[in-house]
């Protein structure tokens, strides 16, 4: 799945992943109208609203980025229809012939892990058969347990050819108070980041290893440390627009192949019409604004990388 | 809801919760034939065993326990139809008056936990409605991202009277890779204790706080410590019985009052049919078995609270 990604992000010339993350309040007035006068203003209804906006959003963009990343907190948040439409999303994007990575930042102790990895990654005995649950390309994992809590879910990817994207340095403002703590002279997400290469080397594809890792664009100079420490490692890289990271920001990401890392932005493309420079699509163009702001996206980050020293 | 668990613990005698975390391993092969006969070997077959399951676990120790912990990996791993074995299996306790402790060990950035925060413990806004999802009265909390990923948890917590168990030193034997790194001189376990005890003085219950801890029962030397540090904070303590914990490591997460701790137990409960000790109940009296099992657990920690010096 990992030569699936880097074969896409080749082909598009977008390192870029659409972060599907429906909030209510980006949602036009007229799906939601249209799906609460099906199903009422009920769990039923924001679970229809969601999945009309998000196939608006995925037909719109879906041969121009290799990638989209459901989170799933946006999802079940309403519940059993609400993990409904999680699941038809990851379902359409895959038909679609995007690679999903499923957000949904699991980590648990050993056996807890093993039913998070099979649930979203691998599948599950029932009896005599085998099925399929969730079924994302990529997961994202929580590493505070430490790695008995990490391994189920590299586990299951050996098994699946699929990957998983670690927290090493994530892009909120707080993550600090953890994540940079200096233990043994050195801040925790660089260990972290050294345990994400030692695992990914047990896991590689044909270039890449498919254990990532997730450091926020809001942190480019630990960007620009932890691209040192894990060379082989693909970074998920959350923060860009909505969250105040820039294009320049972005290069020390990347590797000198121009590969290596794939950016996220969520708000900055679903809800894009919503922002005074896609204005004059309108909500009914919402989708079609989302298409201008992943053109204008990539133009900013193949700008950068050309720019850069 | 801290004062009712705290007045259950007193009315049961029983700081106990029951983790329902039905494996498939578990489930006695008959309830497994009703199950995949109606259903198939499908997903909903598998639902539908781990919710008779359940149910039958539940009937013969709602009684003697304050509460339940339902591990929602263990139904999340089934896709849709376990999602709602996971939904119908929180209702069914709260009906039978059990204060139930989701353990979903939820944690993202803000905006995102806040969508985890309503969806398990909270309420979501549909059009002009009110809705609840999954309605967990407690549920566990990853802190990795920092207090910005945990105070959206907080404030649903003080809207809704509810509570939730911040990790701080897990049971598995890989905790201490970032939990125990040494910064500033003390281990970060303590650094999130002395967190979760200055969120727990804004959200004060009669006697302790809704805001608490999860720590191993692996652990006992550390939970003496973090005992002091989280005067007021609950400690939920996983990792008795099958993960290698006793009675007598208990007493530390204890208050001189007896309280403050509550311990958790769920193979060792409701798989106690498959243990030698039980065996004599067969597997058609599984349930039985969970309800002598919870029995001696009661016994255990009272014999230990009354041996300590």
């Amino acid at each position: 799945m990992i030569n699936k990604l880097v074969g896409r992000i080749r082909q598009t010339g977008a390192p870029i992943v659409v972060g599907l993350d429906p909030m209510m309040k980006f949602i036009p007035e007229q799906i939601q109208e249209r799906a609460f006068a099906e199903y009422g203003e009920t769990l039923e209804g924001a679970a229809e609203a969601i999945w009309q906006y998000n196939k608006g959003i995925v037909d719109a963009i879906y041969d121009l980025v290799p990638a989209v990343k459901p989170q799933i907190a946006m999802y079940e948040q309403f519940g059993i229809p609400g993990m409904m439409a999680f699941k038809k999303t990851v379902d359409y994007c895959k038909e679609k012939g995007l690679v999903v990575i499923g957000d949904v930042k699991r980590g648990d102790i050993g056996s807890t892990s093993e039913a998070y990895a099979v649930g979203h990654l691998g599948k599950v005995q029932v009896g005599t058969k085998i099925c399929r649950s969730f079924d994302e390309d990529f997961a994202t994992v929580n590493p505070y347990l430490g790695s008995d809590g990490v391994k189920p879910f590299i586990k299951v990817c050996q098994e699946e050819k699929k990957g998983i994207f670690v927290l090493v340095k994530t892009s909120n403002p707080s993550s600090g108070e953890l994540q940079d703590r200096i233990a043994e002279g050195r801040p925790l997400y660089e260990m972290v980041g050294e345990q994400v290469a030692a695992w990914g080397e047990e896991c590689m594809g044909d270039t890449y290893s498919y254990i990532g890792a997730v450091v926020g664009a809001t942190y480019p100079e630990q960007g620009r440390i932890l691209r040192k420490i894990m060379p082989k490692a693909f970074i998920l890289v959350p923060g860009y627009g909505a969250q105040g990271g820039k294009g320049a920001d972005l290069v020390h990401f990347f590797n000198e192949d121009g590969l290596g890392a794939i950016i996220n932005s969520s708000r900055g493309i679903i809800a894009a019409y919503q922002q005074d420079k896609y204005a004059a699509y309108g909500a009914e163009g919402y989708a079609d604004a989302a298409r201008a702001a992943v053109l204008d996206m990539r133009e900013d980050i193949a700008q950068a990388l050309e720019n850069r020293g």
